[in-house]
């Protein structure tokens, strides 16, 4: 299941052609992780257009970055109708997505190449939101993927693979500790507004909560069945810090969490989980800064990681339990195994390998990584790739923990607003 | 504050007369933890009687313990009338700790040198039978005192001191698991009825989660304002265990939880507190069975322990922090210890210092450890010793958790349900 694409030529095809709102060669998440992950299957991906605020910036990204086949944009209208895109990638601040993704199916209806649309989590800025551009996605008819990208981790995997051959026994219990970036007492004086305001959507519970627990449900396959959430704003002002993370002697009001406590049962199992999710720059000094102890009735998993981002830090993967025979049943000798990657680079890996399970998708050429025709979610597949159904399940999550939190109550997990077709027809 | 008694000896005074109602030579919680906590202090406290359920019992624990001076009785109501007893220490099962309890109230009323009662936690299967308890000793005028004797630890009273001198700061989170003992899969055969029976108030919540969560509010110096509590039954069948800890291929059906999931704020900074108490013999290959971390905004405490039941583990405490100057104001300077005394018995060393304390109290050798005259309870305070009214905090938490629990509802904590006199008169 970790092993790279199969798919690194395709003899008789030509490769994907990927039209990119939201990449800038100096600045933004696209150029590191995107970008360098679509070099590595250039191949099967070629960027052919880029949209950016104006012809100058869209202009300057080709040249910068060599796109020689990349025609530039300034207007969403003319990008959707561009023909000689099959895939649009929009790596945008959530609080914009919503525009400029309605735009984008608005005059893309007749534009047939346009078939798949990768988006960055969050998708929207609440539930509400995210389910209006999975509706608009289900009426415009495109296949979605979005960056829930920890589901590619080869640590998430592996501790999936374990997990699912029985090697830990039956999942009896569960605790997650993580510290998260600038949700606490700093933040960077370049950060824009939006990261200080709740609710624009984009914080340590939609962010730091939402990546990790659909790792976590991604690995024990199962989602939540009952769910507490408490919320906190202990920190109502950040001090600004400069490019060297020096203090700037200033601050600024937020109203954005810095902390959250969850806890809940999985379904499966009816499995007790302990989350505290904390936002300030990583400085724990006795136990790293992301912890994921997934413990069963014959073993323990552990996955760490220096900061709270599980979805783009390189990991630790700790194992005890029983060793998965050859057959994939489980002997009954004990073993205990350390995973690491030294040289992983999660930024890039993990988004590179959505891109290989679209390539895996789109060409066929293993018929074994074949997703089924009415393939509308991952959900708990090791194979294929996130969709906006799977982002709302997430929402959905996070939605009742917000709940939980103003109406102080314990909540059931409702299903998830889908529809049985799904946006992916 | 960790000091040893100063009263080794104290001139021209008698020890304290010691009624001792659950002591046996053979067997039980007594003969492990006060007797040899009471052997270390025997120029204070001398055992003067003993109450067991017959005569012949407690003549054989007063011979093979060579108690030359101590009187055997089998009435609770010739004991509680015996003269020659100052202090009288109640270590029997919760369940039937209120009906001696009342009788010795009852029939002790005229008997002025009976003026001590040191009782085991829980004392009361639930808030309502604890308040009760602590009714009748307000009634019948007594010093009480009671072993939450996580509190005189080492390492939790250091803890107490780093917090207090601001060495880790302002405290901003905390995350607590543990794994505790027989409320998981196994137990021994030889296991009394009640504690399969989640009524009987003794189980993972009360004594695991009651003593680390005392303990808890001890170090930091705050209770709880808002609390969640998610409460398990997963296992509700135990496999029976033979003295070796064999499988019996025998079960018991339970109704006492096996898991806990607590998550709360602490009234003094708004502190988030994640806790995951788990039952079961200690298995995590990955962590430590019991796990208190503490987190502030200039340094961190971990509290570790080989069992999730801080009160009686030898554990080991990690600071990393500022280092305390001489005048107790901390300086810029950080530092880093571990505290670990490898030989210490917390077993017996936690419950002797209570001793210790109750001699202090007593004989008021030491004028800086004297106890206020409207001394109640123990509160926050590094000095005394904790009293039932200690004991009814701790329940009225526990309370809150279970009808959070029942009631699925994030719930604020009420005042505990004390006299504003105490019982300590």
């Amino acid at each position: 299941m970790n092993k790279r694409s199969s798919v690194s030529t395709v003899p008789g095809t030509s490769p994907l052609r990927v039209g990119f709102i939201g990449l800038s060669a100096n600045k933004g998440w696209a150029i590191k992780s995107h970008y360098p992950a679509l070099l590595q299957v250039s191949s099967q991906f070629q960027i052919t257009a880029v949209l950016d605020v104006d012809l100058e910036a869209s202009k300057a990204t080709i040249e910068k970055l060599k796109l020689v086949r990349a025609k530039p944009f300034e207007d969403v209208k003319q990008f959707a109708q561009y023909e000689n895109v099959d895939l649009i990638v929009v790596s945008i601040n959530v609080p914009n997505f919503y525009k400029v993704v309605a735009d984008l199916f608005k005059y893309s209806q007749g534009n047939a190449s346009f078939r798949y649309l990768f988006a960055e989590w969050s998708i929207g800025r609440n539930l509400q939101e995210a389910q209006e551009v999975y509706r608009l996605a289900s009426l415009r008819g495109i296949r979605t993927i979005v960056s829930l990208q920890g589901r590619k981790s080869p640590y998430v995997l592996r501790a999936k693979e374990l997990v699912s051959q029985g090697c830990i026994g039956e999942i009896n219990s569960i605790e997650i500790a993580a510290i998260g970036g600038f949700y606490g007492y700093e933040r960077p004086y370049k950060s824009p507004d939006y990261l200080y305001d709740a609710e624009s959507g984009v914080n340590l519970v939609s962010q730091a909560f939402g990546h990790t627990i659909d790792i976590l449900q991604y690995i024990t396959g199962s989602y939540f069945s009952e769910v507490n959430g408490m919320i906190f704003n202990n920190i109502p002002k950040q001090r600004l810090i400069d490019e060297r993370n020096k203090s700037m002697d200033q601050e600024k009001p937020k109203s954005a969490p810095d902390h959250l406590l969850f806890q809940g049962t999985l379904e499966t199992g009816n499995v007790p989980v302990s989350c505290s999710f904390k936002g300030g720059t990583p400085v724990k000094k006795f136990t790293k800064n992301l912890v994921i102890d997934i413990h069963g009735t014959k073993g323990d998993l552990k996955l760490e990681g220096d900061a709270g981002f599980a979805e783009m830090s390189n990991l630790v993967l700790y194992f005890c339990g029983q060793k998965p025979d050859e057959d994939h049943s489980t002997s009954s000798a004990e073993t205990m195994e350390v995973y690491h990657l030294r040289n992983y680079n999660s930024i890039v890996g993990n988004i590179l390998r959505i891109y290989e399970a679209i390539a895996d998708h789109h060409f066929k050429a293993n018929p074994s990584r074949k997703l089924p025709d009415d393939f509308s979610k991952q959900g708990f597949e090791f194979g294929g790739f996130p969709t906006f159904t799977d982002a709302l399940v997430v929402h959905n999550l996070i939605d009742v923990v917000l709940r939980s939190h103003y109406q102080k109550a314990t909540l059931p997990v409702p299903k998830p607003p889908i529809d049985d077709d799904g946006p992916d027809t």
